[in-house]
């Protein structure tokens, strides 16, 4: 199997944008931005056997693994408000590979930008001894000045997210929409209502840290009103079971937003959100002073506890 | 060692660029692209066991590394006939390094940013059990429809290339200075007289069938004009032994600048061009149906061997 072979088939199926100029094939991608406009640009990798595996019980599809490593990049430009334009994507492939799994892979990767809409504009392929590792690279657009930040939140705001929480290791970590058509909505209801904004890929209690910690402020939510996903019911049993409130603070990988947003803005978007996809209110920003709170159904508080996904090396 | 304090120290130092709104430490960086300039997009990745290693004989240091890896794609870059505006880079540590290697790693990347004034903009730091891998995501800029392309070759156009080739394995490889103030000055002397460019990385013969093959043309190139590395002496004595000439045509990795230049801006370009690093002009660019020619002294010719670095699977 030779690169060439497998290159154009590559780009010959690669999905393009009316922003880009030239395509595949060349030494560089070249891109036409239209002025006005601000640029959102992104890197992300997911290894084998740190962030997927291809055998086992666990094991992946590689057309999943292909979607995954694409929607995770995607759900970052998400979190700006922006929308993608275009991609390039590194993918280095264990040597001996079979050629199917490369296009499978790559049916994964095309697939998401075709899904929306943007352009895989290059790549590169190399093979080695070591397993599989995919880098997407994406740039996204959005108005000018009005990307959203991890900074920006202030007490007062008005805390959502999108979906539900907890138990994405199920299924959804690899099969999960980014938020992308959230987010457009969002902004198209609160043009500049959106005062902070992460996606949730370490847990709802440490990435509300980083807002936090970025926007220098507290914030209080409410147990209950954290809305779980079904799937920790999965996990809420047998020998490691943890409650899924547990799991809902404290799991990664569920590529939902949370969102910090101005009182009277946060009315606008409670009342006039109507997609399918659920957008909850689960609390407030608070002053810096008084950390992060739990609070419970019966009016007590304690410090939300400090789990998430550790990213130690 | 927490990924925070290591992520910390990267932030701290990131190089900067006028463009750059948001820098690292957010979801993506937010960049702010002027209206009239085009944007050239591209990754590329190295693979310890594949494109370097860290032990044996050959071990290349980190720092070294880091330098190459931003080098190749701003080479990319370099022969599009734009400049760096910002790079995102994906870097999987193997388990267990030790915090200095991703310290020395940080420094040659960003010391390439440096170099050339442009930021690095974001990254993403995972750990496996695999081997050291680094992909490097890049973008120029340059004028709009002023890229320079592997099509648009055309008969009669000259052929130069940068520099001298050949026995790049000794140490250029690792230490090259991709060839961007080259490419910026032959812009201020021809601004429309470059058809056609690539970078020579997998020698060449193969890079000029690259350009040949896009551009839909033949060549013919002269042997003695050919500006051999002395570094070529290291690998034509001995067992092994190869000839300069055929180290020239058949090495990868020279990351010199091979161009395809209409007559008149030819003749411009080869009396004004001052920069230290050699011009040289080695053959032109013929019909088709010709293909590609090597001319030796006594002015017969032979098929251009098609010999060169082979990406296989």
């Amino acid at each position: 199997m030779g690169e060439l072979s497998l290159l154009e088939q590559f780009r010959a199926g690669a999905p393009g944008h009316p922003w880009l100029a030239v395509g595949p094939g060349q030494d560089c991608a070249i891109l036409r931005w239209p002025s006005g406009r601000d640029m959102a640009f992104k890197i992300d990798q997911l290894v084998e056997g740190t962030h997927f595996t291809l055998t086992g019980p666990e094991a992946a599809s590689p057309a999943r693994i292909g979607w995954k490593a694409m929607a995770k990049a995607s759900s970052d430009i998400a979190a700006a408000g922006f929308w993608p334009v275009a991609a390039t994507v590194a993918v280095n492939l264990r040597k001996g590979t079979d050629e199917r799994l490369a296009l499978e892979l790559y049916s994964g990767l095309a697939g998401c930008c075709k899904h929306y809409a943007f352009a895989l504009a290059g790549g590169d392929l190399s093979v080695s001894e070591q397993g599989l590792a995919l880098s997407v690279s994406l740039l996204g657009e959005g108005p000018q000045n009005g990307a959203w930040l991890r900074s920006g939140a202030q007490p007062g705001d008005i805390l959502f997210c999108t979906g539900s929480l907890g138990g994405s290791r199920a299924r959804k970590h690899l099969d999960f929409l980014p938020r992308l058509e959230e987010a457009r909505q969002i902004r198209n209801l609160i043009p500049t209502g959106v005062h902070a904004c992460i996606d949730i890929t370490d847990g709802l209690s440490r990435d509300l840290r980083h807002i936090c910690a970025e926007s220098r402020c507290g914030a209080a939510i409410y147990a209950e009103q954290i809305p779980l996903s079904p799937d920790t019911g999965a996990f809420s049993t047998g020998k490691n079971a943890r409650d899924p409130l547990a799991q809902a603070l404290g799991d990664g990988e569920d590529f939902e937003l949370l969102l910090a947003v101005e009182p009277a803005a946060a009315e606008i978007l409670a009342r006039e959100w109507h997609m399918e996809t659920k957008l909850t209110c689960i609390g407030n920003i608070q002053e810096d002073a008084k950390g992060c709170l739990l609070i419970a159904h019966n009016g007590s508080s304690r410090p939300l506890p400090d789990i998430g996904y550790e990213h130690l090396l």
